[in-house]
């Protein structure tokens, strides 16, 4: 992973009190955000973690190596909100209450400092929703500029949505996470062990589903014991180093965005 | 508002207890979220909730009429979270905490009956977020199947996105909020203190933005003391009338996929 | 109903915030308290919902009309706490935390109108005791002026206690709610499945009852399976009308004296 | 006061645990509530918890001398909600959030016992109403008989409603408190420093005040600085004597009545 | 008792609310915490409470008749964090979350008077941890000086560690405890059931365990039903006179320095 | 530091769910506790974290080289309670109700797996009191058997007291942390701002202090603005090189102990 991690991403924990009060007012703080999660019998439950960390670190090494902005990295969150897996052994989560004051707070502890932008890069998608939260309240409370971002960004901007054999259900384990890891730790990823779990039936219904107009509440089990939603049968290497090399150059300039975006 | 709100809307709290524990398992409950707070100098602190409560009686009154699937209407929430509102006189916002709990006590309620299913239908973006959390917690906790559907649709869906001049920003009280309340309760809206406030240079952006990958924290007086993101100007009680009758078709329709809906 | 809700009941809700901005600051904010609880097998579990909110609405009326002060009426709350029928198909109810915690946000933010005075119309008399503690809560804390009242007073006031066959036990579901809801939703009242549920042992207890110097701990299936406490049998529509009327006249008098009572 | 206090009120907390897990089933825990909170300048701040404490003791002891019930006295809480009295040095308070969790930890661990009757004895005023929510709560959560009681009873069964130039208003350190405490402590009554303090003008409102239909939210500084409502100059010890024996004659057939009360 | 109590420990509660204003700034209040649990069959539910309130008190009237220091006794808190003993009928416990609040509003009150100073005197073991998260609160949030005592004392500064018999149990209802109760109240002690109940398997371990670097959670029933750890059947009241008197001389000699202690 | 951290610390995360669901049933899994806060002039916020994960990981790579016990390693919380450094920029610290709910999340998921002893290694001072409490609430609620160690041990069992410089109150950024992470990350060390902050005056306390029998609440900036409290001036890489290999070795043999150890 050499190529994802120069040994220049610029740590916030690595500076004494006062170097963190020298710090630029501009400074855009990264903290990752991961999840400890059953991710299938072929992943290991550390999958969100390591592909937010991953991607989190070498992007902001590839800002400060570029000189594009003044960032610092944060130790990430390994345990978050995966209410959605309580059901498997290994997954480790925090209750939306938890989550929410610990995220809270971070904000106020960094309020204290002259870096007042905070950027999560989230590698569960379980987050998406209270992160949305935190961060309006973050922004209310302590004034910081908060923003939320993807290791994965959506097909027509970069993105990738997965294979057709996953009907686009590809959300849990399937092509593009167990992609990632297999470029990322090769050493954890059982591909014999690797099934295809898709919901097809849901395919058919018009309004509700993942990405249509109406969601629905859902844990994983819903889906079978398998722990996967999609299909990552077909995963490679190769594929995870386009995804995530794709994923840490848009979240550097994303970042660099960041440090002088202006609401309004 | 006749066309919308045939009189036989089935309503939940018409019921004795006795009628309740003998409703059908797939009943679908619909529940309005609505939300009291500043939408400009035009329109009224209602507009949320008025929209909510609109569509998604018209809806249940739509299904009921079909016969399509078994439906009924519950009290709206007229104060939710609008905490991005939180400056302006006449919001009156629940925080996070407050009203995530008023949701898990409205659910273990409902668990209570064989009513197994409940669709919120949610004017106001700001509880989009923490609703697919409830709805999660909801579903865990209680299993209950839990749906979660606004009145406005995406574009490709039959949607309306807003008109040009909002340059993609119409949010918050603009062209087509403006104009469903023209058509639903003209006697509210105040057209000659209408006033166009987009924040054009947002648009520049690449990464962070409305609908873009990274999404920001927000409150609306980061936007100018107006109160509006959009162009309301040329919003008319004709457009308003298309959407609040495309959003009640296919609320109804999600309604009734809803009453057979099953997850994998 | 027209007797009780002339079109006139200034609503809170129907200004932009720039009005609320530009009310008085003796306005009184009316703000029903409803409960969706069991009541019997004759009743509605909308039965406190909709005897609070049409009661408070013409109130609110009644004040407007004759310009005895200035009042707007806020959308009453549906959910409250109802533990006391938690057994009961139907019944919707909010823990004590989460109705105080709803109070005191509603409170927190009219605080921040130059509305400084609220008051609840409740219709639920398992929201009395909590209300209490909400209405200090709001006083202490923001400063607002708060009041609590019903719609049913007390006998030497006006009032009407029920009937003798309720032994003094007309606490729901009986002779004067049922009498209420006759008048108000006929349509709604299933007078062949009223039956008496009177605790008439109870009556024998010298100091803990209800109305007696010890109060006691209840839930309302403790004195039955049918749900209600006292005789519904003999209740009338008209005998409603005299109690909806009644009560009408004077919350409007109480609200007018709100506007300008003064403590100390 | 030795007359009060007979060396034979059995004591919950003097037994071991053994032998709590020993008393019959149809015993009844005494817990005084009292306040520890400014009582104006001639009282002392433990005049709540004093005269709780005191009655509650003797009619403990009565019981258990009269042999009529099974009954053990519950240390007493000496902080409680006193908010209305927050502004004043000497106020020791807790939260309602605080006190609610206190008594629901009380009734869980009470649960774990033979006694499932349990009867408050509240000094305080301030705490009556959230003592309704607890008792409640401790009854629907875990199925303990709870009765809620005081030492001042109503005027028509026994209890004295204060002196004429009260005016009704003797809420805080007035005509009865101060003579209870005459009673009980003289040592710590500052009767030259006692001054009358009533809000006559509140005798004119109708329908909002003490005793009147409509409920208002105070705190003591709204009445004046001296934290005084009444009038304490004309108090003696002998009135405080007849206020004192007749609080725990009638506490004492309460507490009996309560051994064997039954719902329904 | 009457050489622990001199009739002159002054009382904060006996004050009037101007009395207390009026007190020095370098006051040490002093609150007695206690517990109500099981202390084996021997030994009442009051033990630790006993313990502590005796200590306290007779510490305060030390101080004060030595004039060494401005001192005032609180009353102490009989119910705490005995989650440990909470199997045993008669253990009354308060969760952590109770507690810390409880202590929290209490330093909040506190922070209202010239009292900047508290100690808490403390007679049960199971507070110690939460104790010290206390006191860092109320110094951090409050500004007040907070200190943490306990009746008794590690060995080299005169404690009692228990007898050999105990292999360095003593902890819970052991020779020390029973020791100090024979003394203060022998009436309460029933030592025809004490039992020895050591854990003297443990004594092993040569990392985890009492007094060893590695502390583990445990509950009292972990030991075996009786529920002491510890040997008391030795224990005699000249020992716990021994203990009793040093342990109020200790605690005096810090209330006086906690009077004038500076950090720094 | 290849010395402390041989590759094969196994790692939870590292595993599949199922392979979690087939660890056996005495597996320990350690969790190292950090905090990022301010260490002074010359030393990164990060100290806590790196020196409880450092040795957190060897320990645990030491047991499972020597095959005494199965061992597991959790990711470390980075953030913990640090607030007595609140003041400081750089510090991010968790409220006590944070920090406590999610070692409860933690430890409910835990619970959901075959593990069922959990040993946590604190680099933090300032958890050690919550841990304490958290440690007996997981075995309470859960059943896990906790265990709660520090990377530094007392004197008498091979730990070192710093140095005579110290006067006993190397407490924070002192001699024994500073010569730790000069060991450790001699990068992040700033020797020339290393200065000495004694509060020496407090020797002079017989009964309030660090290790005396009063504890006191205290923040890091009542000892003046640097920060720190001890002496790092006289602190080497060699003297940290023996404290961390002697907190690995001692971390090792309690982990082996944990995984048999029994309670009575």
């Amino acid at each position: 992973m050499a190529e994802l991690s120069p040994p220049k991403a610029p740590s916030f924990i690595d500076l004494t009190f006062e170097e963190v009060a020298a710090l630029p007012t501009d400074t855009v703080a990264v903290l990752p955000l991961g999840a400890i999660e059953q991710h299938g019998a072929h992943l290991p439950v550390s999958t969100d973690y390591l592909v937010a960390t991953s991607v989190a670190e070498a992007a902001v090494a590839t800002v400060a190596a570029a000189g594009s902005a003044s960032v610092v990295l944060l130790p990430g969150l390994a345990y978050t909100k995966s209410d959605e897996h309580h059901w498997a052994p290994g997954t480790i989560w925090l209750s939306w209450e938890t989550l929410m004051n610990t995220l809270i707070d971070i904000g106020r502890s960094l309020a204290n400092t002259p870096v007042k932008r905070i950027m999560f890069i989230n590698g569960h998608g379980g987050n998406s929703a209270l992160g949305q939260v935190a961060c309006r309240e973050l922004h209310r409370r302590f004034g910081l500029m908060t923003f939320f971002a993807h290791p994965s960004f959506p097909k027509d901007q970069g993105g990738v949505d997965g294979v057709d054999t996953e009907n686009g259900f590809g959300v849990h384990g399937g092509h593009s996470e167990t992609s990632m890891v297999l470029h990322l730790r090769p050493d954890l990823v059982h591909m014999d062990r690797a099934t295809r779990q898709v919901p097809d039936a849901m395919a058919e219904y018009k309004y509700i589903g993942f990405g249509k107009p109406v969601s629905f509440g859902w844990t994983s089990d819903d889906f079978g014991p398998g722990g996967v939603i999609g299909d990552p049968t077909g995963a490679t290497a190769d594929i995870g180093k386009i995804l995530v090399e794709g994923a840490v150059e848009r979240c550097a300039a994303a970042i660099t965005e960041a440090s002088h975006f202006t609401i309004g």
